[in-house]
């Protein structure tokens, strides 16, 4: 939670969050769901607003959405293969094409023409085109009374080849994605686009008006919008399913609906589970979160160019510790805790007094106990070796992956880790050997900081610390790495991949040399963690999935796993201690709320803005919030009306929607979105972006 | 550590610090040490520098140094009462009596009359008066055979009456100091001033220039002083010794003396202390820090006034993690513990082949070990319920004050915590009655983060954590408490302090029933601390302190205690990676470095400064380095020639200079100071203080 301005709105808000809580008793609230496209809420969307979404509707918001596989959303707003995402998506691929002389976070980009879109250095845009249910030959494949590790490993196995056969028939990205925490599996096909290039994007101070203060927070004045065009054999894609633009945008009341991917949701998480995320997986992430944030501010504080090599790690921390703050604050109220508590008995009891349920399901909950047990015996260790935070470094993570890119593709695909298997080689290549730069003094000062937290997280003496460590301090053994290595350098990455096995192992590269030092035990530590936490997890979840499904019916939505969902809501406002909140701002706004802070960062505008403000429609609708259920991931998202026409794009929620992880409400929590109308103006008179409007509303030039 | 902007600068100088050490076989090192003013390092002197320091001579300084109990060091600089520190240690008091609408802090103070200056709130200076060996009444309170509980309530009674009896004898503070981590126990007698007013501060930005990057860096460019003044019976006190101002000031290679209050060394640590220290007591404080650091950096980001209200705890916690983070490099540094580990097992060897020391003190080593481990077992209870870190809130230690000020009052003086023993009674009221301004929002920020970490600490399901939550999540607790409380109003502390233990027991307040709720189980870890940590140790490193004298000699001196020390050094320069770093920096250097970050924040300089620029003599020294053992606490402390003549101001040391904590180095580790010189130009010209400097150059008009 962040440091409220007013304590004493937040208090309320929460008390009437408690309430609203309390008061509700099925298991889907009002606007809730984060629906999947092949279980839509149809009969939901019928009773609340009789509405009615037909196949084709849903195919074409479907095929007009689109993943940012660095982490966000976005939809196809032209024929053209025209993008639309938020400026704080694009920020990766802007960073990334950035130098010591341009800036483009900062300054923003307009390529007035095709020859001046700039081709993104790593960016890898998905589609998704099919969903087949693929449960039952998944489940099938892990043999009645095998143990955990074997059947982990036949999941594993047959995910692989059903990936690889479906790629091979299709030629499309295919993805076994685990659905209800192991209740359904599906496989996604997609449309993958790499040749992603850079066409508008705003100027930092404007896309994200407000900065940290603001983030999460409402009422807000945010131009956070960019745009790219998606290219195939060196021409703009010629896109079938892209939203029309709707030049007057959301309205207050309107029912609109948003589709994206929102990442990580833990709704069906059982009590310990919760507890677990409580006392465990939530504080260790705000222990790394605060540690790098302070890390890169002190470093960013050093000069500007410092500051434009850290700044998108830096928003990225600053924006986790607000929502996991949020997180955080949601489940350390006992309140929330015990309706949680209570949702979750409803349901075992429901199954306990069913003769058929209760044999087949009823050990699930505990089971999910124990697994999390384990999980919280192994978490540190597997936190630091296997999820490599002891080594916060691009080029450690490079050395990782070719390191295991070598001895997993060696193996049988059946046989390899997820992330090696044949059907996602060429995504996790294009990573691999991605140009984005590197900056040593910044890798260095990061890599000690982890090192550091190595030691006194396992202590000086542990046996492989001492090894990583090589008898120097956290500053002195970083730099020798990082000065070391010339993994650096794409063409080295590429000739040590193109060696395989025999190329890794007679590397003299230290960093390198360090990835297989560490390899043994973090891949002991992940067997562990496969086997014993996620395999029987997906087995418990499956039943508890099983149970739902009887009591409940089918009609329910899964947690969220970066894959395309459908959200729905209404374009409303609030109350917040007896004081209402609006569902929209104007752009007139922005220029208020920097002048209340003599606009000083992060409440400057920028020139552009002040410069064209004579020239706006001061009173056109700039941001608005809504009921639908959205987290992390749905940045980007695409807000459609009835019509499907693009009414605004999701950027952010507030404060109180951060708890939207493991439980839904509507009483304070929103949906924020930059509206569509608000977005022509800024393009149309600050930009005079006059061909970027006329492809986004049909009339090209 | 701070991130390097050249890691291979501080490789070089690790590499350099550790080959020097090793090379380094007696206890002292050079111009190592922080001396007793009643145990001179004259014989050092004599050998290195052929100087020998008379009676008078050490008495004049002695006298001339002051003691800012606000934490930092200071000197008389005329006969009127004057009074010089660091701009960073005058913050406490500046901040204090700073209002929405004079900032104190950023805009500096120029009183031009004595009518004009400007009282602080609660600042308390000591001068020491006189040193008096207890040790043997202390020890002899401690009957041989008792248990270490009755033993510590026997030392801690006899210390409470040692400091009466001296209180109602001399009317002087009297305060019992523990040396050699026991050792040796003197009793030091303060002529105490509280009527300390402010006569002179610059601008933050040109006191702090560089701000976080460039702290604890050098070369450095820094006007970090500031003056008050001190009264008595509402007139300038009249001071017999001051300081005479050296108008040129420090010279390269020049002999110079630091007498000032470091806070704390760990250099008499055995191997398994220093060890603690670097698994669990700086990642503990790091841990903290960086939280508190995110915290107030996200509150002052809301607003200038937001900004205004944290700028001085913020700096504080910026402060120390640059500090922390220094330490733990080199206690994470194997070469520097081996080292250490070294000097320890030379002493113990010695002892050992010594028939008479080995019986005496030989089991020593084990005492301290055993004391260390039950330390890590009751560290974060202690550390949360006991050091108050559950309650970050002013509120809550003026309530904690309260509560026990009552309780322990009602016991015989000999019987009670040391901090509420009658000689120390009338300066913690002065503390509990602070008008110091306290701001809601910012109070329910801090205690609401604390109070997470308390549940993230102490598990959710802690007995007594549900207790303080009350059932409620940490944001709506910390506001509840800070809105409900009216402690805030410094008549109502008053109106209960006069009321007594049942005025405590009849409170309403929940702030009181907080600290009372918790009261009980962190007066048991007290006990626990003083009984089986604090009491062996201090009986333990008593034996190592006697051992130590026994085999090198009685001039040794103690671990650093925030009492009155003299240090000795050259100022001189040094060498980075080849590249030679002088020993002094000019004016003009001040502009240079500005210019270089195109005067941006931090390195942004103050109006006054600009302006002036042409009126300065640009080749006037600014800032010196000498090779001086201080720490920090050392902030203020004058800097003196043989004469006794004021050269200079320490204001910080140099990133090496971290490791003095349990290491003494003068390879690239210095002390950092302001010039005379500078000073003077500065106020001549810059602030036409011409009151001022006839003042301090006793040429008053």
């Amino acid at each position: 939670m962040e440091i409220p301005v007013t304590p004493k709105t937040t208090r309320t808000a929460f008390v009437a969050l408690i309430a609203a809580l309390l008061l509700t008793a099925a298991p889907a609230r009002a606007d809730e769901g984060m629906w999947l496209f092949d279980n839509p809420p149809t009969q939901l969307l019928k009773q609340r607003y009789n509405f009615e979404p037909t196949a084709a509707w849903l195919e074409h918001l479907q095929k007009a959405s689109v993943r940012f596989n660095s982490g966000g959303s976005g939809s196809f707003v032209s024929a053209d293969g025209l993008v639309m995402t938020n400026h704080h998506v694009a920020a990766d691929a802007l960073q990334k094409i950035s130098t010591k002389d341009k800036d483009y976070i900062r300054t923003g980009f307009h390529a007035r023409t095709r020859q001046e879109e700039i081709r993104s250095v790593d960016e890898e845009l998905n589609v998704l085109y099919s969903i087949e249910d693929v449960t039952a030959r998944v489940n099938a494949a892990v043999k009645p009374g095998v143990d955990s590790a074997a059947a982990q490993q036949a999941r594993r196995g047959v995910i692989n080849t059903i990936e690889k056969e479906s790629l091979d028939k299709t030629g499309l990205r295919s993805d076994v994605v685990t659905l209800y925490n192991g209740g359904r599996y599906s496989l996604y096909r997609y449309k993958k686009y790499t040749d992603v290039r850079l066409v508008f994007a705003p100027e930092r101070d404007i896309a994200f008006f407000g900065g940290d203060p603001d983030n999460f927070e409402y009422p807000r004045y945010c131009l956070d919008v960019s745009f790219f065009r998606v290219y195939e054999n060196g021409q703009p894609a010629k896109i079938e399913h892209y939203l029309k633009w709707s030049a007057e945008g959301a309205k207050e009341n309107e029912l609109t609906f948003v589709s994206g991917h929102p990442g990580r949701t833990d709704r069906l998480n059982t009590i310990p589970h919760l507890e677990f995320l409580r006392d465990v997986g939530n504080p260790v992430s705000l222990n790394l979160i605060r540690r790098r944030e302070v890390l890169l501010t002190a470093y960013s504080a050093r000069s500007l160019e410092n500051a434009r090599r850290a700044q998108d790690d830096l928003f990225a921390y600053q924006n986790s510790r607000k929502a996991r703050l949020g997180m955080l604050e949601g489940l350390q109220d006992p309140a929330i805790l015990r309706q949680k508590r209570q949702e979750d008995e409803a349901l075992r009891a429901a199954v306990r007094k069913d003769a058929k349920l209760e044999p087949a399901y009823g050990k699930a909950w505990d089971d999910v106990a124990a697994a999390v047990k384990t999980y919280r015996s192994i978490y540190m260790p597997h936190y630091l070796w296997e999820r490599g935070m002891a080594f916060y470094s691009e080029l450690f993570s490079t050395a990782r992956g070719l390191v295991r890119m070598a001895e997993e593709t060696a193996k049988p695909n059946n046989e390899r880790l997820r992330e090696y298997s044949e059907a996602g080689l060429e995504s996790l290549k294009q990573q691999l050997f991605s140009e984005a730069p590197i900056y040593n003094d910044l890798e260095t000062a990061k890599l000690a900081d982890s090192l550091s937290m190595l030691i006194e997280t396992l202590g000086a003496e542990d046996e492989l610390v001492v090894k990583v460590m090589a008898g120097k301090p956290p500053q002195q053994r970083a730099a020798e790495l990082v000065n070391g290595t010339r993994l650096g350098d794409v063409a080295v990455r590429k000739q040590i991949a193109a060696g395989g096995v025999k190329a890794i192992q007679e590397s003299k590269d230290p960093m390198i040399q360090l990835a297989r030092l560490v390899d043994p035990v973090a891949r002991q530590l992940r067997q562990t963690y496969e086997a014993q936490v996620d395999e029987p997890m997906r087995q418990a979840y499956g039943k508890i999935a099983q149970a739902r499904f009887a009591v409940y019916g089918t009609n329910v939505y899964p947690d969220a796993t970066f894959t395309l969902r459908l959200a729905f809501g209404q374009v409303k406002g609030y109350s917040e201690n007896g004081r209402p909140v609006p569902s929209s701002t104007t752009i007139a706004g922005a220029y208020t709320r920097s002048e209340e802070h003599g606009g000083r960062e992060p409440f400057a505008l920028p020139k552009s803005w002040i410069d064209s403000r004579p020239r706006l429609t001061l009173n056109t609708p700039f941001n608005f919030v809504s009921t639908a259920d959205i987290i992390g991931g749905n940045s980007g998202s695409p807000v459609v009306n009835r019509n499907g026409e693009l009414v605004g794009i999701i950027f952010d929620g507030n404060i109180e929607s951060l708890v939207l992880d493991f439980i839904y409400t509507d009483t304070v929590a929103r949906a924020v979105a930059v509206h569509s109308a608000g977005i022509l103006e800024g393009l149309r008179k600050v930009y005079r972006a006059d061909g970027l409007v006329a492809e986004l509303t049909g009339r090209r030039q």
